[in-house]
């Protein structure tokens, strides 16, 4: 029996998080560099940079200290931004209990070593086992979970047990939670689907309408599934919740960071303003670099991933990126499906 | 080369499509039954009931006597309502030329025999080749075609060669065509799902927000994808522009009558109020009626038209349907994967 459980950080998704814990019974203690932030949230029971105009639960308490959130706690939900895990993993070493059930919700790769965040978990964590480890991904905006509306996500461990206990923990009646053997492909989906976010954001900016969107969502879920399965996972993950599901709520959301990143660049603000003025990590920015390299890595074409690159990264026009990927010389829809999926799926 | 082409009828689909062959050079026939229809088309070049504010190339000419509009025709476009496509069909088989190109754009079964549109038009006229007739579908909202904003769309035909020549007919600049040759898989993704847009109308008339509807959207393509590869279709065509890219411009998309519709049931209108309200025709409540039996015929389970079908048909409320759905016990997200799609796609 889970009962105490940390939360790492106090951003808008890992609050929400806390929130759904706090519903399900659980005494929560959420970590925060801010000293401001940790105040607000045990004296005034609220988030308001990340969730504004919402009530937090009495059970949820905050603290400065890594070493008082993780010590005593039975699961571990790490919601780290990908740059900072590798460094949040390894403070936290010390203290963690072995069998503590590790959980992260963070999308996107480390860009130094193009890992996965289970991977950099493990990594940093080599006494825990490494099978035990959880991703939770899906279309989940913070913001509808806090207001209870129905949602459902993904949980994926190798160790079928440790899935199903962070289903557990997480599980009721308006946050339904899936388990799902595929880690990378949890992973590389909920990843990569930023990039499409960014691209969306950008094509909406752009003027292109809903027909287009829906073809650039269509083409760059084919894309990050021809990355994913290449890289082990397994197809069907990507029309499942972390894929398909996560895509088009990202996508369709104006409230996602990265379609609104996507939509200031098309507009024609330089992409070190857009990063200065929204304030918050973008990670479809990152993870577009990311894709990029592992694309070539593994030999895989990625029209979309490449155009983005260039917008973001080479100065090119979103407008001529845009045109370059209408004007692609392709005419069979299903030419461009990877081997890797058929043979994948038929072992 | 295809000089004389006609299109039936001057719905707003079957107006984009003419409006796309005129910016191709072609003389275009668009045949209405209504007189002031026809009058209105010739004399002010508009069609103001189904594309307001939009002025049509003197190209397109309208007519109401059938045989004239397919009679010396290259090519027709078929774009009747399902219901209407036996009558129409066997009505022009009298004067259609034998090698015309035949292109048809409707999404539905036949109600009475659950056919698809191709199967309806070889019944019709057997003395055209069944392999050369040709479905056009995909993620194609008319009012944004005609606004030449980008849009692709993909065309199937057993029949390679007929594939490729309804496509040199449609491509331009702005509206990008591809082939495919599972017709099947084409015309069972673009019936069904507008049975998903009728669910995601209903999701947000409840109010339940993205989370929610990015959720039904990935269940209900995979039940729509598990019953599409029972009946003979390639899986991956429920991936591409006709399955995945058609449900997001529909499912998000305020204009889609089917999201309309259902978005009016879950407010609390009786179905009949909503049809005569609507006024036009709103092929996903024929669709649910037509999956559920094919569903049953077949042996699929689909859970999500199996609720609407109770909403549409039995009285349910769309609360308690919602309610039942989200309360599903499925705990493994591939668990549901069908076998056929596994054994199809390993062929």
């Amino acid at each position: 029996m889970t009962n105490k459980v940390s939360v790492l950080v106090a951003g808008s998704w890992g609050t929400a998080l806390a929130s759904v814990l706090a519903d399900n019974g659980k005494q929560v203690l959420l970590w925060s560099r801010n000293e401001e932030q940790v105040k607000e949230i045990n004296e005034k029971h609220s988030n308001s940079r990340f969730l504004p105009n919402f009530e937090l639960s009495p059970l949820i308490v905050a603290t400065n200290s890594l070493q008082e959130a993780v010590e005593d706690a039975d699961a571990i939900i790490l919601v780290v931004p990908s740059s900072g895990m590798r460094d949040v993993a390894s403070q936290i070493r010390p203290y963690v209990k072995k069998d503590a059930l590790l959980i992260h919700a963070t999308k996107g790769f480390e860009m130094s070593t193009l890992k996965r965040m289970t991977e950099v978990l493990a990594d940093e964590l080599p006494e825990m086992d490494a099978k035990r480890l959880v991703v939770l991904s899906g279309p989940s905006h913070a913001e509808e979970v806090v207001q209870k509306r129905p949602t459902t996500v993904v949980v994926a461990a190798e160790d079928l047990e440790a899935a199903e206990a962070a289903q557990d923990l997480m599980i009721n009646a308006y946050f339904r939670v899936y388990t799902n053997p595929d880690v990378a492909g949890v992973e590389v989906a909920g990843a990569l689907k930023n990039i499409i976010a960014l691209g969306a954001g950008l094509t909406d900016g752009l003027g292109f309408g809903d027909n287009a969107k829906a073809a650039l969502m269509t083409r760059g879920l084919a894309e990050i599934a021809r990355l994913g399965t290449t890289m082990g996972a397994n197809p069907l993950t990507f029309a499942g919740l972390a894929g398909i599901g996560d895509l088009i709520a990202t996508c369709t959301s104006q409230h996602s960071r990265n379609w609104r990143a996507g939509n200031k660049l098309a507009k024609g603000m330089p992409l070190e303003d857009v990063l200065k003025e929204m304030g918050m990590v973008v990670e479809g920015v990152k993870t577009t670099k990311a894709a990029y390299e592992l694309s070539s890595r593994y030999d895989v074409t990625m029209p979309i991933t490449n155009e983005l690159y260039l917008v973001l990264f080479a100065g090119k026009s979103p407008q001529l990126a845009a045109q370059d990927l209408m004007g692609r010389v392709r005419t069979h829809e299903i030419e461009e499906v990877p081997l890797e999926l058929i043979t994948k799926v038929s072992k």
